[in-house]
């Protein structure tokens, strides 16, 4: 008998040689159903691998990241089965699982492969699949593993033999078709009922621009036809989306190829937008008792080395700045908390002072090789919304809690409401990896876990996951397409502190150390803008959009009481556009129903007699006709919904 | 008989021989007594010089910089003589007048002189004055020349004349005084009424760290002893004005030698300062139809080769950034023009569209040597009120005269009433010099004259100021204490137009060249914080200054009320502390004045009782006891007084 513990820690006994599936079985006929791998001490296991220790078996279904993995894999066989038998000669390489889906490098000889041929794979694949047939592994000699591909005159497969072991040598056979493999299947072709080939790609033998190239045939598969076609769904509805797209369409932003690459240049719709935000945010802040601050977006290189910024940033980032006459030596910040440190410093505080939180939209500059460069969400250059709050170890918890309810605040002012955060605390394995007193980060990680909770947070706690100057909170928010963000990070943090000599005098008259939080509810201006950007379509919450309404008259001869109206509402702050062009009405509500305006408000005779106007809501909700008077009262209700005061205590 | 012109350009006949005196003298004999100095055919001359051909003469009285340098410079004789009576022995260099005063640079041998010597040097330089001695220029020949200092064994003398050509050597003679001189005296030394001696410093012989180490003796004088008196005044009230000094006191910034000389960290009530500076800048702004854009703080090198900013700053400023990895390089932004002229770029206009104005707080990085650094007004990294208008041509005129609205918008809001205008166009005679085509540049120095004409402006035309891509118009501002300074410049550019290739649609149809206005009301906020601070001396106008009140409780029973006072003052916006310090009220007062908060609001047992608030202006007026109503009116009054909405008709 061997005993297998399950990961809630329950200890079961099982006969020498049970299965995973056995365990399964021995727990819910359902689990069973659903079970398609397993990791037994670590590795990952088949559901049919005997187990013939004690150890720690995880159960993996379709739910789990492992299981998609498993089942990926599992569908590369099938995959590259039916490239074999389509095209005859090809040479088969390596096909691994990915985060979305699978692919396979083929060496396809004299064929060649494009998408007009998907159709047909998918066909085949999903014909094999429907076979049920069981993935076996069994090992091989080197000798024998070698000869099997010499016969195929496959020199990838000889190669990555080559470089194993003999006796950790296995195949993997399923039908018709055998592959080198290392394991790690669901247990049979049934599972498997959506295949869908996304695309072809060049790639390298080994990464390796000298050697031959293959073509990379990625694909995607599910256990239910539904799934599939939801995830096709969500794909073209992720283009549609996604805020390069959408920040060209809408003018928000651009980049310019003399600017430089990764430096969003803001256009007028987008600043406006950026700063509405900051205000929005500023505002908050200034209720919660943080004052802005300004400082440089240079520093001399000696600033950073005292913060270790330096010691992370400096090679691989943006080097120095020389000056002409004098041996200075600059950089560009790569984060703004040295500077508030100096700020910190520039006089002496008493503990009655204290917290201090300093707040600043900070400009920092990184950076990052171009091929890594995306829209907004990966930049050369961004700007934090930035506060660095200054305490005694006893305001910690205090403070801790004011800034949770200060994101929660911004979450939920922007329609974000489906979010969970994870505490990252110490690895208590091994306390000498971090700086501080045991005693203040037992302080600080308690600290922050009772503001978790009572705040009501959906948290985890990550043991081991903490920088190594203080345990911290970060925000996962998922987006409207169910894709996870993350987003603003609550961070504590003991080094700086020491590294800047920072001191208070405490009511004992002594000089003490305070305690610094790093916090940016947004993260950064460029990343959250993309982030609503995904997650609205570019429908923002009202109070944000650029343009809230627009002016359609129905006629030129409506364009003077148009233009009335246009007045009327930018006297009441609304922001309105006028489309006076000589079109007709439904051509000019479908424009703006494209440009994602919220309101369009049509004025013909009817509208100018009575002098109201026909409110439309983007979408279709007809308003009717209506005073302005009433439509500003109907904006400022729908604003008034989502954006509330924010409520402190502070 | 010989000609000479005068300035007025009216020219009149003169016997050989005559002087500038002579000239004065036909003019009107007031102008005789007070003619100082002169110049003729673009050479400093003696009023006595006899003048021996047709020539341009300008005659120069105290009033003129040129006639306070031959004061200052005559000045400079008279004490050298005192010098050399009461410290025998010592050798005189060279003693020129500069921008306030003169200097002697002096090798005392074994005397020391300290500010303890002053008054006798003051008072016997003064002595000599009073004898009213003649200068008196004559030639002497090389050899009599170094004879006269090799007698003295003045080395230093005697190296200056050896650099001297033969025929071209001068004395100067005054009572018994006589010194190698180039020229450039007042009639006699009568003129001189008044003699301050500054204070003392070393200097280097030729500024040369390797050649003897002299002593520089700073004084000045003036032609009554009233002017010598309101200057020692206007020193003393500029050093209490100093910004560095009132910006620490008032606590609005702050340096860092960790961060770097030069780049200042706003501390908060000084970034609350420059945010109410901004708000009211973008508000005006947007009312006159600018928009407000964002851009990064470097560009690619390439994009200021492109500008012509990388040949006029690149050597001498802030040297490239390099990347890690890749061939790139990046500079620090000296301007925010290129950045506007690519967001012109994104995308193509049409002339309906223009003008179109970018607007930015943009903070630019120059390189300035550390010994030129002085406060906020001499920095290495400055924010600029920064935008640029892109028009057609025919748009110019109106669009040169929208911005000088909302410059004078600017200056009257601050108070600032004080500054003329100087317009900068070509030199007539050399034409080449400029870029751009004449017709061009005729209609645009047209319309700079033309708006600075019909908006009322104190204005001077300078000919060949303008720089070489277009014609320009400056405010100079006078502040409380006399001194100007070069403010709000508006530009007109025909040359960044063409270096970016910007274009608009006509509607000819064809592509034309927009025209560019840079323009920037404060200049930079830096340096109009600097002025601010020093025109006012830290009173700023109410609705600038970062406490507007502050609550003074007469005791520690009455503190209640006070905080119920302050609340009340928060919820009305009015910015406002509280001193609950356990102080006499009329210390508390004293503390107030001396912090410049506008106004005390004194709380008593009759004040709480009647839920009233006892009102003193900074400086000692008496509002009595009013309601926090009443106040808030109060308050509002006087904001309204100078902050008055902007009007346009954008």
């Amino acid at each position: 008998m061997i005993k297998i513990t399950l990961p809630d820690g329950t200890v079961k006994d099982f006969a020498r040689g049970s299965t995973p599936m056995d365990v399964a079985l021995s727990i819910s006929e359902g689990l069973a159903r659903n079970v398609i791998s397993a990791s037994f001490n670590g590795t990952t296991v088949e559901t049919v691998t005997p187990l013939n220790e004690n150890g720690k078996l995880t159960l993996y279904t379709w739910r789990d990241k492992e299981g998609k993995k498993a089942f990926w894999h599992s569908t590369s066989h099938v995959v590259a089965q039916a490239l074999e038998e389509m095209f005859p000669g090809i040479k088969l390489t390596i096909g691994p699982a990915i985060d979305n889906g699978f692919y396979y490098d083929v060496d396809f000889g004299q064929h060649t492969v494009s998408e007009k041929d998907f159709p047909a794979i998918e066909k085949r694949a999903l014909e094999i699949a429907r076979g049920k047939h069981d993935y076996k592994m069994r090992e091989v000699s080197k000798k024998d593993a070698l000869a099997f591909y010499e016969n195929q005159s496959n020199e990838y497969k000889i190669e990555l033999i080559k470089n194993l072991e003999d006796g950790n040598i296995t195949f993997c056979d399923h039908d018709t078709f055998t592959d080198l493999c290392r394991g790690g299947h669901i247990p049979n072709t049934g599972f498997i009922k959506a295949i869908k080939i996304l695309n072809v790609a060049g790639a390298y033998w080994r990464g390796d621009e000298n050697k031959p190239q293959l073509t990379r045939v990625y694909g995607i598969s599910f256990p239910k036809q539904k799934e599939l076609t939801e995830y096709l769904e969500l794909i073209e509805e992720a283009k549609k989306r996604d805020h390069r797209k959408l920040g060209k369409e809408l003018e928000l932003f651009t980049f310019s190829q003399k600017v430089g690459q990764g430096l969003p240049l803001w256009l007028p719709k987008g600043a406006a937008l950026r700063e509405r935000l900051e205000q929005f945010l500023k505002k908050a802040q200034k209720k919660a008792g943080y004052e802005m601050v300004i400082s440089p977006h240079i520093g001399q290189k000696e600033l950073y080395v005292t913060s270790g910024h330096y010691a992370k940033y400096g090679e691989d980032s943006f080097q120095p700045i020389h000056t002409p006459k004098e041996d200075e030596e600059f950089l560009l910040k790569p984060m703004n908390c040295p500077h508030h440190c100096e700020i910190y410093n520039s006089k002496p505080f008493s503990y009655r002072e204290l917290p201090k939180r300093y707040a600043e939209f900070g400009t920092v500059y990184r950076y990052e090789q171009s091929g890594e460069l995306h829209g907004l969400t990966r930049v050369r250059g961004f700007t934090q919304d930035d506060a660095h709050i200054f305490c005694t170890p006893d305001q910690l918890d205090q403070e801790f809690k004011n800034v949770i309810d200060l994101s929660l605040y911004v979450l939920t002012s922007l329609s974000l409401n489906n979010f969970t955060a994870q505490v990252s605390v110490r690895d208590p394995e091994n306390p000498e990896k971090y700086i501080g007193t045991v005693e203040n980060w037992e302080k600080a990680e308690q600290a922050i876990i009772n503001a978790a909770k009572e705040k009501g947070l959906d948290y985890v706690i990550e043991e081991g996951e903490a920088a190594f100057y203080g345990p911290k909170l970060d925000f996962m928010v998922k987006d409207a397409l169910g894709r996870n963000w993350q987003l603003g990070t609550i961070q504590v943090d003991y080094t700086l502190p020491e590294r800047f000599d920072l001191t208070y005098k405490g009511s004992d008259n002594e000089h003490h150390r305070p305690v610094m939080i790093h916090r940016a509810p947004f993260g950064s201006m460029e990343r959250f803008v993309a982030l609503l950007l995904e997650h609205t379509g570019g429908n923002f919450p009202l109070w944000l959009i650029p343009d809230q309404a627009i002016v359609l008259p129905v006629s030129e001869k409506h364009e003077k009481y148009a233009q009335k109206v246009l007045n009327s509402l930018e006297n009441h702050e609304i922001r309105a556009l006028l489309d006076n062009r000589n079109e007709t009405v439904g051509k000019k509500i479908r424009e703006a129903e494209l440009n994602k305006i919220p309101y369009m408000l049509i004025v013909g005779d009817k509208e100018q007699e009575d002098g109201m106007v026909s409110v439309r809501r983007h979408g279709g909700q007809d308003h009717g006709s209506i005073s302005i008077e009433a439509f500003k009262n109907l904006i400022e209700e729908e604003i008034n919904s989502t954006l509330k005061p924010f409520e402190t205590k502070v």
